[in-house]
């Protein structure tokens, strides 16, 4: 009955192998890049605000994008890309055509942080360029 | 507990949505797209040899790409966008820094084509080369 | 004294080789691909007001794109490289940060066309909306 | 008689125009990232023996690559431009099909660095890859 997709096993396991590389909760306390509890609550009001969901198995927000062809689907997600490897902090995509699914979370740290809220901000951005 | 992803939810909406557009089998069997069965028969073979899987709940197939680089994986990406805009037949197809899932099928038929074949043998060339 | 690109030699080498693709001016006069007198005029007519120029040396058009950021020029590089490979023509392009410098002209009839006119048309839309 | 490309004139005023940043001949000697006069030495070698061809007239390596398709080409492209936002080090950049001419210098330093051998090797690298 489940209509869900292929991908979701294979997702499975590699999240699987991720959590192997997540630090401890202690470690994570002190990690600087870590939101505290205030700009935390600050900053998923605004990405709410935004349009992003948490999800609530992970630590992690969630977008959908759409747009009005594939065209204009791959041109922000080569805008994505770029930024994305310029802060050295990449997003779990899935897109099918017009569509992108963005997960934005911090595998090294375990959950949400500063790069994640700044990777959202430039995302919104593109997305509403890429629209016009 | 479940961990899988959130694209999950989202992406059963789309594929719902696309299910409207799916034209009956008899429509289907006529339709010149579409493979015989002896055609399929040897098509899915070869793609099995060549590391695909058919998956279980849909008429598609799948394989996961692993590269050295997120600058690997997005360049071959692109290749793969490039390909699929040139052929109108795009992939859905998720992203994980450098782990790509490509998930074939041709949503207009209702299932697994020649145009799936032909796009799947660019897919693995291009990894290929990709990766070396 | 001469302070032009040191491009400028391997492209004049480049387009030597293709002079040689292309075909003779009478078979040219009735290629459907071609514009009449006419289309010709219109066509440059309103190219010319979205910005493009003509070049005296060759027939062929011009324009150069100025944007925020390479993330940008290369988004928008991108959307024309997909729209270019769709419609199998492409540009003659020279990027440097964020300007994007644009020649289209159709080398195998050795001038200007119908589908250069369509590719300016792709260009200047997606220059727009990467520029917001 | 001059088949040069339309766009040399405007590439002309764009380095006129960087001309204007660049900084004094004195500065530059004692800048970290110039290269001292034998490491450019060894450098310029090893470069050339890959290829690269100095400038005669800027302080600047080029070379050009040559691809099966568009697809290639761009898929190249889309790698290099990943790599240069990541090092915030751009090329200028030459493309037409298959083609792909590139001029590699550092603008804020007037000449060549230790920037551009890594983006150079970094380019042979990706070359390679992609003509397989």
């Amino acid at each position: 009955m489940a209509a869900a997709l292929g991908a979701r096993g294979a997702t499975r396991r590699l999240l699987a192998a991720l959590r192997g590389r997540r630090p401890s909760l202690a470690a994570m306390s002190t990690d600087a890049r870590g939101l505290t509890a205030e700009e935390r609550r600050q900053a998923v009001l605004d990405l709410k605000a935004a349009g992003w969901a948490e999800l609530s198995e992970r630590d992690a927000i969630y977008k959908e994008f759409s747009f009005k062809s594939f065209n204009q689907a791959f041109g922000f997600m080569t805008r994505v890309a770029l930024q994305a490897e310029k802060m050295n902090h990449h997003p779990e995509w899935f897109n099918m055509y017009n569509k992108v699914q963005i997960t934005l979370t911090s595998h090294d740290c375990g959950g949400l942080t500063q790069r994640d809220v700044k990777l959202a901000k430039f995302i919104d951005k593109a997305a509403t360029s890429a629209s016009v």
